[in-house]
């Protein structure tokens, strides 16, 4: 007797491994989209479930952002039928234009997917990325130059969603479909096996494409030019660093609220403690405080004190919070600096205090 | 009257500020290749500190390792001497093999730097590092996985070493001196602009190259493409990742420390408080004041304490740093850990110890 082929027999382990903290009878959900992933995802989530003594069904969103989507998220659904995937539900959403389509997409997405989680009582829902697709994100936001945070990609877990194939590349999910005899749609925009995308077809104007068209070059050119270049185990090696600074940007992020907490807390009591008519409510922060902390808690905590004060978080660059931070370490009675919305911060009397200049 | 070219005026802006915090008639060396990079802060250098009351000179490394390198290195230093630097050495190093030939080069390059420096009085040694070479150097550690510390980079200043050209690309140093009429050396088996390789270079054989062929080949390949396809920015995005990861890793580590000792302490007291006859030396590590810690924290502690313990640095890798954290947050009865170095790792009474499991 044999044993399932490899990736069938590593894609059921690691299913079986993420829904291991469930209660009998509990319901989880697959999102898919019928592509390889997340058909391979469904398939395994039906075997593993049924033997685990939970119930499985899937969503199926169709973003109508293509012709004939009704047609492939009809048949992603009866594909999730027939694996024994009950309830099955389509759902179609209405993609917004708020930072840009690829971040609209997902945002409609996962909206979809929350609200069919919580209409129909289930526990988790299952999401079909591989760690290919990890790679592909810590790169993309390696290239923003953006921090701990950014580069630490996607979560196994955050609320109900949960990423199971996180471990597993992404030719096992093809290998599972394949030995399971499961036909997965390859999305024709994606640039799938089907349609890989030519060497010959770089061009000078790839960087001002969209975040789509970039992330798919950096599936077919750079990925594999860094496996060709740095070695095979490059993807894992980028979300293995995914993970490590996800624990890095978790404990920094908890040090700063920590921090900025103590730092309001001291200049309302030296405010409180000061002459008649001062308001202890908006007495900014102490600085000893801040300048006592290291500097990746530090900037932290200023960054978010500036959110607290009305700037626009994504507007707000490492070049404005090293300005703030000069006025903690590099103090020599410089001017304000001026933040996005119309923020300012200064220094006086070992407080930094925020206001708004325009009133 | 018009001012120097742009990137001679950058590169002068960029040592001025380094040199800033220099005692007037202190001594600067520059380490030089004779390559662009350290030609062009050669020039700079010896420009700048004239002007600032500073002396420069110049130390040249001759590793021995290419046919003609003494030749070289004489030329170099006659460059030097030609703009204005004094004293200039050349400095002859046999270069070990610890650690690759990469590894050993670097390291009796920064020995012999160090004695110079020390021996000449210098009060600091400039290295020509460029964004570029920032850039390579965070893209290369991310393949290998390693997390926030080996990601930052090259620091900017680490003991008598500077790199003040950390803000400036490659092409300006190129610059900097065709403006300045000098004639930098190329490397040949660096694959200078003078020897690119050429994309039909490509080859399976690459990724099984040693890492002065895989640094050549992210300079030459990955970084142009990562361009082409993320944006001109991409270099500036790395290295700015690694400044903010160097932070983060400092600041980890110090707070690691910080745990470390307050779970050997805690450990140690209760040791002390039990029967007699126990011994508080070795008493080990507090397991809840190590699971009150974040992850980030308690898991470099973990690693900083098996290290102490004696297991060699580059054999300890993260799954061996998860095994032991498990002991910690994931217990339920297992058997010890056994790490690199024929160390072990066990839980009892509420406490981790090391042993040595072959005495």
């Amino acid at each position: 007797m044999t044993g399932p082929p490899p990736a069938v027999a590593a894609a059921r382990v690691a299913v079986r491994a993420d829904l291991a903290d469930l209660p009998p009878g509990a319901l989880v959900l697959v999102a898919c989209s019928g592509g390889p992933d997340s058909l391979a995802l469904a398939a395994t989530t039906a075997f593993v479930s049924a033997r685990a003594g939970l119930r499985a069904g899937a969503v199926v969103v169709d973003h109508g952002l293509q012709a004939g989507s009704a047609d492939v998220a009809r048949d992603a659904a009866r594909a999730c039928r027939d694996l024994g995937l009950d309830p099955v539900r389509v759902v179609a959403v209405e993609v917004g234009g708020g930072g840009g389509p690829e971040a609209a997409a997902r945002s409609a997405r996962y909206t979809a997917l929350e609200a069919a989680a919580t209409e129909l009582g289930a526990a988790a829902v299952l999401l079909g990325h591989t760690l290919d697709d990890q790679a592909e994100t810590v790169l993309l936001a390696l290239a923003r130059g953006s921090g701990a945070r950014s580069l630490a990609g996607m979560p196994a877990r955050r609320g109900s969603l949960r990423r199971p194939l996180l471990g597993l590349r992404r030719e096992q999910t093809l290998a599972v479909c394949a030995a399971l005899g499961l036909a997965p749609w390859h999305d024709p925009t994606n640039g799938g096996p089907c349609a890989p995308v030519a060497p010959a077809a770089a061009s000078a104007q790839t960087a001002a494409a969209g975040p789509a068209q970039r992330r798919r070059e950096v599936r077919h050119r750079v990925l594999p030019l860094l496996e060709d270049v740095l070695g095979p185990g490059v993807a894992l090696a980028l979300a293995r660093t995914g993970d490590q600074l996800r624990e890095d940007a978790e404990a920094l992020e908890a040090l700063a609220a920590t921090l900025l907490a103590a730092a309001e807390a001291a200049a309302a009591e030296t405010t409180a403690a000061g002459p008649a008519g001062a308001d202890p409510a908006g007495a900014g922060l102490d600085v000893d405080l801040l300048a006592a902390a290291p500097a990746a808690v530090r900037r932290r905590a200023l960054r978010l004190a500036a959110i607290g004060a009305g700037c626009p978080p994504g507007a707000l660059h490492r070049a404005h919070v090293l300005a703030m931070d000069a006025l903690v370490t590099a103090w020599h009675g410089q001017a304000g600096v001026d933040l996005p919305g119309r923020i300012a911060l200064a220094r006086a009397c070992g407080r930094l205090t925020f206001h708004n200049p325009q009133y």
